[in-house]
């Protein structure tokens, strides 16, 4: 297909936490439906097609993540889903007359948790951030510390940390939370793909995953809400998503989200590849470019992403300098890109501003490749050779490098 | 390209204010589009493209509704926008300290907002739906006679109505609004590609619109905030959209809305070819089928959407025999349809539930033909016929028929 060529297809993505390029079968299913372009509202054949394949969407994410096919909202993105868990579950309490206002979460969320607790805190939400440390694992007691009975209405933990990979213990904070009869909400939006996800296992009340962190069309994504769990609905309108989600469906999106989940077998497989390449570049980085440190590298991680720091180099330079080589990753969460700020999840990690400052972010995907991870490892190597050079930095040195001992070598 | 005979293309599809099909100029720019996936936030190569992209695309909307780039934010759809623009001026008063708690609606209003105030009214807000009138067509004095200075926070009026087409007295209704210090919001969702929009023009401080309703891919909508207008974001989230709405971006959908966007000059042509297929089908219905009237037919309307009342026949039911003909209408709002109710917004006007279980919405499109036009009227003829036979409907008759006298002919 000759247009194909006409991409901007990086030499060497290696950013797909942030966004994942579309799967070569999505590509070649697009225009089928994207011609399905009937309301799936409509009672004519134009809706027909439509409405069927987003039952079939439906029934395949819920085969995806051990879910009920009702109990499968779609929404257009992460976001989204994890706005419409936070407030709709607190409302929808609220409405029912109950009195508890205290909230948990973790501090590794993504902004789309934080600002929206933020924002309820506005409204008389009392928001309790649970801390976390350098290992970027949450803790279950300090959940257990924290957490009131009969004042906390809701706890929310991410399953996946976007910039680490460090696999939270989401079901035990499930179990922690319903003991005490709070709802929990997990932001699932980096699991898909990477590892298994089985909700009934992690009992969480709501989950949220987006379709462009899975290789899907932007413009999907879903909230799990358990059957019999409080819910309201964000975006109010027609019958949708049975009056749970107003708006007309994204149809081509779903079906592209729905098609991925089908291949749910391929997770395990996919997965291993992944890691593979991770270990094998985490190996090669930490024996052959000196002083670098992997960030929740002692923690259970999915096998896709690696979080560096590398004194002596300015992570956004870093970036910048490895682009031009043909080589795309990131310092943090793109959405705060751009930001001068270094990434919040580092910081509330613990480390330094100046840790965090020479920070990248890794992220391997379905596609990457042994030939790429060595490639990219010798872009690396030349790359912060350059950057120490210019600053003067030594080996051991302090002067250019804050990261402490402790952040050195493979101990974070 | 072989692929494009499998899609379930209908033989006449006339209901285009439920959605419209993809214009054949953003199917041939789909691949391009959807190959440009990188995240926009991304600093990197595979940013950059989509980013452009975003920028591209927000300056083309903004030239076809007259607005700034800066005033235009993406949304994923309609209903996000109306969602957004109700709740998102309301918070930001009452955040502001403001103590105003009446809105004002017209009673015509799509579910998106009608449901939204709705749900207002049970945090504390005064709703008021304007009563409508059997014309469709809102009156200014009656938005007048309702508005509270120093009471009313917010109007909302529609610009064009999704069933009958009638184009509401906006501007003057947001003169009023804001002699009165109100804010004012419009769901133009049904007037892109079908007339002339200029919101400085009209002054409105909010506007919805939605790329499915205009040829584009389903996904992204906008809403206007006017600049020095107040705004709190429905969906919290990273930095996208200066805040206003977090979400990474749905770079396809936006691409294709602003493309169709840079087609603003075609509008008028397109709407004077629109309303010459719908007027020759109007002037052969009410010269060949006895007894029809054209809900609406004597307000301002846009020349894309005709509402008819068919006594002697069930919506339903005309609905499905037209549709087994190949002939796609509908009979009233696509959301609210496989409701056994009958359309809110004819009975908003007064019709009789009778009179709303025999209507028949019929949305002409950019791509339409006087042949499809003709051959409907044919299909209609022999539907209608058959219908009223089996029902044993007479002319003049009320016994199978409720519509009284006044509905007939021309006049509604």
């Amino acid at each position: 297909m000759a247009h194909l060529t006409q991409s901007p297809k990086p030499a060497i993505y290696l950013d797909h936490n942030a966004t994942t390029p579309l799967d070569p079968e999505v590509i070649a299913r697009l225009s089928a439906w994207a011609l399905d372009w009937g309301n799936p509202s409509s009672i004519h054949q134009a809706g027909r097609g439509p409405k069927a394949r987003l039952r079939d969407a439906r029934a395949s994410v819920a085969r995806m993540i051990g879910a009920n096919p009702l109990e499968v909202i779609f929404t257009s993105c992460g976001s989204e889903s994890n706005n419409t868990a936070l407030v709709g579950a607190l409302s929808a309490l609220k409405a029912s007359g109950d009195k508890r206002r205290h909230v948990l979460a973790s501090s590794l969320e993504h902004p789309s948790v934080k600002r929206t607790l933020e924002h309820l805190s506005e409204q008389g939400y009392e928001v309790e951030f649970v801390p976390a440390n350098r290992s970027g694992l949450m803790r279950v007691e300090d959940f257990r510390a924290r957490i009131r009975s009969g004042e906390t209405a809701l706890v929310s933990c991410m399953l996946v940390n976007n910039e680490t990979g460090v696999v939270q213990p989401v079901k035990e904070i499930a179990e922690l939370a319903h003991a005490a009869n709070a709802l929990m909400h997990t932001d699932a939006v980096q699991a898909l793909g990477k590892m298994p996800v089985d909700l009934r296992d992690l009992g969480v009340d709501y989950a949220s995953f987006a379709g462009h962190k899975f290789y899907a069309v932007r413009g999907a994504a879903v909230l799990f809400v358990k059957r019999s769990s409080p819910f309201q609905p964000l975006i109010f309108g027609g019958a949708q998503e049975r009056h749970r989600r107003g708006g007309t469906e994204n149809t081509l999106a779903i079906a592209s989200l729905g098609y991925m989940c089908t291949r749910v077998g391929e997770v395990p497989e996919r997965a291993k590849h992944m890691a593979s390449l991770r270990d094998h570049f985490e190996a090669r980085v930490l024996a052959e470019i000196e002083a670098v440190s992997i960030t929740g590298g002692e923690s259970p991680r999915v096998g896709s992403t690696s979080s560096l720091l590398i004194p002596g180099t300015d992570g956004e330079t870093l970036l910048m300098s490895l682009d031009m080589e043909g080589v795309q990753v990131s310092t943090g969460a793109a959405c705060s890109s751009g930001s001068p700020e270094p990434s919040p999840v580092l910081l509330a990690m613990g480390l330094t501003r100046e840790e965090a400052q020479c920070s990248l972010r890794v992220g391997v995907g379905w596609g990457n490749t042994v030939g790429e991870i060595d490639s990219f490892v010798e872009i690396l190597k030349k790359v912060v050779t350059r950057l120490r050079d210019l600053r003067g930095w030594k080996s051991g040195s302090s002067s250019e490098s804050s990261a402490d001992a402790s952040t050195k070598g493979r101990v974070v």
